[in-house]
């Protein structure tokens, strides 16, 4: 079967997607430079005027140009982090293996990490750890889990023990993963397994021997203890 | 300063990308399904065709919808690590700082993944890592070091010992730090700390640490090593 025209257009348009950045290198322009017109960019990319138009709201929409009316588009003042996040998200909302991908991107980065954060936290960030780990306390003594609360907490326990690695990247994973959960929040019911009272409290000791290496200033043993968590003894799941 | 009209409409075209979005979910739209009509979209999220094109357009360029002449939008078979990578690489290769958080990122998900790297590599990944590293050595014997060479080199060494991690991430990751060095061709005279044979040679060395680690099967050598590698003794640089 022949492609049809607008797939043909499809790959047009992320051919000139990259073409455009071509250009942007190749004439040293930065935040703040101005993109040829549209016209002029026609002539230069030799494309229908569709396809830039599609190409160019592709990279408004990444946040790699802006555009103001009268005066065409400008090279934006790219925030890596920034733009990271937002693409992270929208991908992970709408890809079906996306939860995997990010909870091993999570786990890989945070074991990566969580030396250099026990050797960099303050005694406020240890403070910060242990008050989560005092909420978790608090939600598995009412008894049942309620499985909204766990997964935020559960979120905000990782969190905690990554702050003092100052990981940029690490706070746009745990964005995208809560993205995730919020989009998802209809098949959140499958973590079942977290009603399972042994298995919570088992998971709180977990996190405490991890709040503990942060406070005892162990970074071998905190990294030892975060990814036996994350990886071992228990099936693949939430955290 | 009040905002411009098109300062409001890029407002406008991030907040009906993320109602596209929400959209989808809500109506528990998956890969294959239609979009509703543009004309239906116009109503249903009362914005300008110009804005929803663009938001169109994003979701298009992300791989996240598809189109086809006559029949308007579908649902894409969303592949995260592919959708990532593109993103990725379209991002850092704007974005003034995507060097250091590339690295940074890299080095995190390598420390990460390096201890289950070593106990799942097979004899022919080690074989890979030490073909890797008979390179280097041809490189640095033969007196001044061509810096392309070495970067790609440098690349390929990392790829070696992770390639038995079997991390999608990490090769999203790389090949967007490839595409950062290939775009920014002529700002890598700023590296000539390799130049110097001195440092080429204890590089040499820790590198072949690491390779030795594999090889005798010892995951915490590995990880130590890759650790005071990538971030002691000596300041940031390339790897």
């Amino acid at each position: 079967m022949s492609l049809s025209v607008t797939e043909k257009s499809d790959t047009l348009t992320s051919k000139t997607i990259g073409r455009i950045l071509e250009y942007i290198k190749e004439e040293r322009l930065s935040a703040g430079n101005q993109l040829p017109t549209e016209s002029e960019l026609l002539k230069i990319l030799g494309v229908s005027r569709i396809v830039l138009r599609e190409a160019l709201s592709y990279l408004k929409g990444l946040g790699l140009i802006t555009s103001r009316r009268g005066s065409g588009f400008k090279i934006a003042q790219v925030d890596f982090a920034g733009a990271m996040r937002q693409a992270l998200e929208h991908i992970s909302i709408l890809s079906s293996n996306s939860l995997d991908e990010l909870m091993e991107l999570r786990s890989q980065l945070e074991i990566g990490s969580v030396y250099e954060a026990v050797n960099n936290a303050s005694q406020s960030d240890i403070d910060d750890i242990f008050l989560v780990l005092k909420k978790f306390e608090d939600c598995i003594q009412t008894g049942e889990l309620d499985l909204e609360e766990y997964q935020s907490l559960e979120l905000e326990f990782h969190q905690a023990i990554m702050t003092s690695a100052a990981s940029n990247t690490l706070n746009i994973i745990n964005g995208a993963i809560r993205s995730y959960f919020t989009a998802s929040i209809r098949q959140k019911k499958q973590y079942a397994l977290y009603h399972n009272p042994e298995l919570a409290s088992r998971e709180f000791i977990e996190h405490r021997m991890i709040a503990e290496a942060f406070a005892l200033h162990w970074p071998e043993v905190a990294e030892t203890c975060l990814r036996l968590h994350l990886y071992k003894n228990r099936p693949r799941n939430l955290s």
